[in-house]
């Protein structure tokens, strides 16, 4: 731990932070400290400007028109070649479309097709929920032996056998954050003979990611979270090129087609990664994601590491002095360079928590069954309010405000 | 053919149109005929408000807290009751969610599993190309004897055998605009035992549809048409009310999940027509829909039809009075009532005419392989634009100058 901890330390290394201009390129509501980018990202100025661009000029005036004046058309893939550097791609290996649910569908579709014969997907119980659910969903649609396997990272060897086509984890832990080894894991999958899937939902934008050096096989995630498209912003996939011509995923709407305004009665994939789109984009909120990801490539992905683990740090430090004997229990790994870009500690009382911490201007979430969950966007995040932000997480603890029945009623989103 | 018909009769019709202040609700771009709302409608004025509001203070101020502050969690349902009256549906039939292509997968893989044994799917090769290119790709991933059968609404007699899932048609056809007799193909799709799918995308918005009286199974229908929710406004899938415990989409994402927040390992639909819903809805894309949609009821599909009606026949009889012995001929039904909002005409120069037109302020669209569509958007359109619109088709056809070789480069999005 740092000696000295102060307030005046850290707001002398925001002066010295050479991120700090970007934290002005967003709309920070006075009086809040937002610690939840990991579930919504704040919103860029510039996307201010360009959703009444896209909405009152594109839609409103060029109208039909702007699919070719505007390149609408072009928008899947000119949002996926922007993303593809911050992951470690090719332009050429990222669409932007649907959402993360269903782009995984497409993806465990693809890889079960590519691998005939071998009817199980590997998963992680403890991945997102909705990884799992999808697969679930695909298995009971397809039967006929197909099933899940459930396996964590670390006991994948047990569960790859010759009947694995695909075995789908998350790169970063929605829970504890903890980043997997995702080359390791990769080789392994591809000597087991089976495909590689990764969630990117929690690494994009906050962590480089280097798939292709990697050689991970397919890819998914998130565009509303590190990434800050807008809440339900569409997400991405990403399918390594050696995959292109072999992969086909059933949600084969008209604009994956090779010739989609030809009209004709059957279906023949695009080239490339736009057999992955399936029908057509929504504009608005792809917009948005677009103006948002290039404000992450200026800051650099690098950069906004370092300053990740730098605050995930800092802020484990600030909350184990200043609420020791609390309660809250660091669940996330203490090493940064194994721990992502938030943090969580568990407590019994994890629920009311983090409503009391709420009702003192400090945004972070509640996450099943009783943790805390801190997320630290970089780009955005000053270290003083981290300070800050614990500084009432102490005040919670200490006056015990979490035991106040105004917190613990359940609200709809959690 | 009304007698005298003259632009000045035709401004009298504006003068007396009870429709008329809704035009007023849009933005119309000076001088510009827009016969394409069948393909984008225009930009509601109120959503130029609306997307503000979303973005700068609901993502912008409240942030994560809109999923509850803001009702974000409810936006599919809510939005999907405000379209249910305008499709004949109840309330809690309804839901937004995806494209319209991926809302076909769920309806079509729910109507497999509800017809254990039955593996065809029959559609119409005329179909918008996505429905049938959906089920292909629905039929390839199953595999297992799944397969497609062609049919038309007039020649499904001949395709109902009780190998037959379901039966996907679309209720207005996007080239002819032909109405197909809902209620009666309904009822032979159910004698056979199949379920009867209907895509309401040329539909919604413009034609009182009466899903329930027609005793329909399922629907799907697009949200960038008719009911100008902006480019590519989310989608809606209706599923009967007496279907809602039976049906299981495989696209089974957490948000429709019973309780999604609960993040447990084992996907449990939502009860309802919640559990047509997948991953999180694109939040700013939506609002703008639902905010649309608003317009449409205001005005009333009653009196959106009749005006359609009227200016579809007027559109009819102009371009055939002033464009006599152009070769434009009629390929939509004559008569009003068996025809939906939009009126095309075969042409072999079909493609140059759209852009020759469009090059003189006229915006249709053409359809391949020859044919020039114009869509009747009731709700802004004016008697006297068609009169206009049909002037300058007449320069474009006496002049030929659709032989330009300007209008003869195909463009991406045709």
């Amino acid at each position: 731990m740092p000696q000295q901890l102060t307030r005046e330390t850290l707001i002398a290394k925001d002066l010295a932070d050479p991120l700090r201009r970007f934290r002005d390129q967003f709309v920070i509501p006075e009086g809040l400290i937002y610690l939840d980018g990991n579930s919504l990202g704040m919103l860029p100025r510039a996307c201010v400007e360009r959703v009444q661009q896209v909405v009152e000029h594109e839609w409103g005036e060029t109208l039909i028109s702007s699919w070719n004046d505007h390149g609408w058309i072009e928008l899947p893939l000119r949002a996926g070649a922007k993303i593809a550097p911050l992951i470690g791609a090719q332009a050429d290996e990222v669409v932007v479309c649907d959402s993360t649910s269903i782009n995984l569908f497409k993806v465990l579709a693809s890889a079960l097709t590519m691998r005939p014969g071998r009817r199980v997907i590997v998963t992680n119980k403890e991945n997102f929920p909705t990884d799992v659910y999808i697969a679930e969903g695909l298995a009971r649609l397809l039967g006929n032996g197909c099933e899940l396997r459930f396996a964590t990272p670390d006991t994948i060897d047990a569960a790859l056998a010759d009947d694995v086509a695909a075995v789908s984890f998350s790169h970063v832990d929605y829970k504890s954050a903890r980043i997997e080894d995702m080359a390791g894991i990769t080789a392994r999958v591809q000597r087991a003979g089976a495909l590689a899937i990764w969630d990117l939902s929690h690494s994009a934008g906050a962590i480089p990611v280097d798939l292709n050096v990697a050689q991970a096989d397919f890819a998914v995630g998130c565009g509303y979270k590190y990434l800050n498209g807008g809440p339900g912003a569409p997400a991405f996939i990403f399918a390594a090129r050696r995959h292109h011509d072999a992969m086909r995923q059933p949600l084969s709407g008209w604009l994956g087609h090779a010739t989609p305004f030809a009209f004709g009665s059957h279906y023949e994939p695009a080239s490339g990664i736009a057999r992955m789109i399936t029908g057509t984009p929504p504009v608005v909120s792809m917009s948005l994601l677009e103006t948002a990801v290039a404000i992450i490539t200026e800051a650099g992905i690098e950069r906004l590491r370092e300053k990740s683990k730098a605050m995930t740090s800092l802020l484990i430090d600030l909350v184990e002095q200043q609420c020791a004997g609390s309660g809250l229990d660091l669940a996330s790994p203490r090493d940064a360079e194994r721990r992502g870009s938030h943090v969580i500690f568990a407590h019994p009382e994890g629920y009311a928590i983090v409503q009391a911490l709420k009702a003192r201007g400090v945004v972070g979430d509640f996450r099943a069954p009783h943790f805390v969950r801190l997320g630290i966007a970089p780009i955005y995040l000053s270290y003083a309010e981290l300070w800050d932000a614990v500084a009432r997480l102490k005040t919670v603890m200490d006056a015990r405000e979490w035991n106040q029945s105004r917190f613990r009623v359940r609200a709809a989103v959690t």
